[in-house]
């Protein structure tokens, strides 16, 4: 088959790649439905994460079970199934604890940008739903496997609740679908941050109450302002960089709570600045395996359409002007069909 | 009257200084029934904390109401008195929520190593006991006023509840109340890290089931093999350096928490790891006026003995001594008499 592999910064290419085989007894091999370009991808793609010579890419899937292996039982062949960026067996403590993004037995997901896949763990990682599909309701399911896992758990950890004032820091997916989360959620307002107008558009649409176009201490100010001087119950930080890390810790108010969903770059924390900022801090690795029955259900029964966020379908052959037109920002998410 | 005063490092005076006068309406000016050296005291005394010039030291305080300024309505004379380190309206947005020690209008107390005392915000600062109690409850009600409530505050933030597994860091009296404070919250298991047998003693009497001599990286090994490799429920930071700090956050498991309730001093947090860690992290200057009704409850129904804390007790004009004896780790806290 032909899979995704990132070469070098900014090289991407759709070439050959071996089959996907059964590897443990406790593999999958699911034959994709729909597949798509995470935010994430941009970090080594942009040349900001180094890698180690060509990566296969991809780690939000979905898709009908080809094969298990021999000690696989809650999935069978035929079933469409959706699984997490990350693999977990669902039964060791953190996973029991609801973090299954730390099972002691996780892999991160690659790979997933290709027709074919191995799914580990396939017990603990794949949810089936019940029959299969129609496809315009892939879109929205895709987004559970990441992206809209991973804006539940922002607005989870963010100790969102029933009325609420939270502040979404990025326009990306996972900041997009932040919005539609904290809605979900009962939050009362929710101010997104963002300067790209088709992006304030759907945070509207997911629920947003107030569009904030300043950045940094600026845009500090404003949320303080709006808050009548006092800053956010919640602050979801969906970007990773310092300057964002900042402004979601002060745009929180002493005793509120920021999350934080996207791996961090280059972010350093002061303690003594964190003391006095008084504010909860919660992030990592979205659990996403933990919200996922709910999620499916939330969109099988047409509660929510975070599927909205991809802006551009493409064939999986042409998976490099996915990346370009992410990059560019030109989309906010490329679906890709294979 | 005289009063204490850090002039450099290890310099500390006990000499004259203004009597306190009412200056707002809002003042109460209150006698000493007992003061005592904080461990956070020790900070500028090693030197490790900038001062400007002469510096009045203390800011832990209970005794009686001598005056109060006009618009104070909720204490009166002759009513015995404690107040948080902190001063608060307790009426702002933050103090309704719980962050008195983020009050709009907060001050930080300084100047209560000394017999008599001006109290800024009177009514949402103090709070008064029904009747004047006996001595012997002093040393006890006088942690209310900052230790304890910093040791339960840990216990709290770090989400403490009946069966989990806390580790504390720090063997400091904030520490050692930071123990008795998770036995209250119904911890199942204490482990406190100390190496220092007359603490492991005390932090036993409080409630610690376990003592862990190891510290640092060993330290940290010996919790996650207590915890059969998982690591602790919630981890009370009790100490304030870099150390301290990654020991805590090490020692927790994937969603686990971690409060810290020290001033950090030279901490710096890399968001990548803390990322990784997949840890809560709640600190700051702990609300003690929220905690404080319900802790002088606790000391006046003799259900605790937080004043065991003190191991040295001295008249108030050695203070010097109290310093050096807890410098020198001579002693865990130093009560003074006026």
């Amino acid at each position: 088959m032909k899979g995704t592999v990132l070469h070098c910064p900014r090289d991407i290419r759709f070439e050959s790649q071996p089959d996907p085989q059964i590897v443990q007894p406790t593999d999958a091999i699911i034959r994709m439905s729909a597949t798509c370009v995470c935010g994430s991808d941009l970090w080594p793609y942009r040349g900001l994460q180094p890698i180690n010579g060509p990566t296969p890419m991809g780690h939000e899937y979905c898709g009908i079970v080809e094969e298990v292996g021999s000690a696989v039982r809650s999935v069978k062949p035929g079933q469409f199934v959706i699984g997490s960026f990350a693999t977990s067996d669902n039964t060791c403590p953190n996973c029991r604890y609801g973090y299954q993004s730390s099972c002691m037995h996780r892999e991160f997901m690659t790979r997933a940008q290709a027709p074919v896949l191995r799914v580990p763990l396939a017990d603990g990682t794949l949810v089936p739903t019940p029959g299969v599909p129609s496809d315009d309701l892939l879109p929205s399911l895709l987004t559970t496997s990441d992206v809209l896992g991973t804006g539940w758990f922002a607005a989870d950890a963010a100790n969102v609740k029933p009325g609420s004032t939270v502040v979404v820091v990025g326009d990306g997916a996972v900041g997009l679908l932040g919005v539609l989360s904290a809605k979900q959620l009962g939050a009362e307002r929710i101010i997104a941050m963002s300067r790209h107008e088709k992006r304030q558009s759907l945070a509207r649409e997911f629920g947003a109450t107030d569009i904030v176009t300043e950045r940094g201490d600026e845009g500090v100010d404003r949320i303080i302002e709006m808050t009548n001087g006092i800053g956010a119950d919640s602050v979801l930080e969906c970007v990773g960089t310092q300057e964002s890390m900042l402004q979601a810790i002060h745009a929180a108010r002493p005793g509120g709570y920021v999350s934080y969903v996207g791996v961090p770059h280059g972010v350093q924390l002061d303690g003594q600045q964190l003391f006095f900022e008084h504010i909860h801090l919660h992030g990592g690795p979205a659990p996403v395996r933990r919200y996922l029955p709910q999620l499916i259900n939330l969109v099988l029964n047409a509660k929510i359409n975070p599927g909205k966020v991809f802006d551009l379908t493409l064939p999986l052959d042409q998976v490099a002007e996915g990346y370009r037109a992410m990059d560019e920002r030109r989309a906010i998410k490329a679906f890709l069909r294979p």
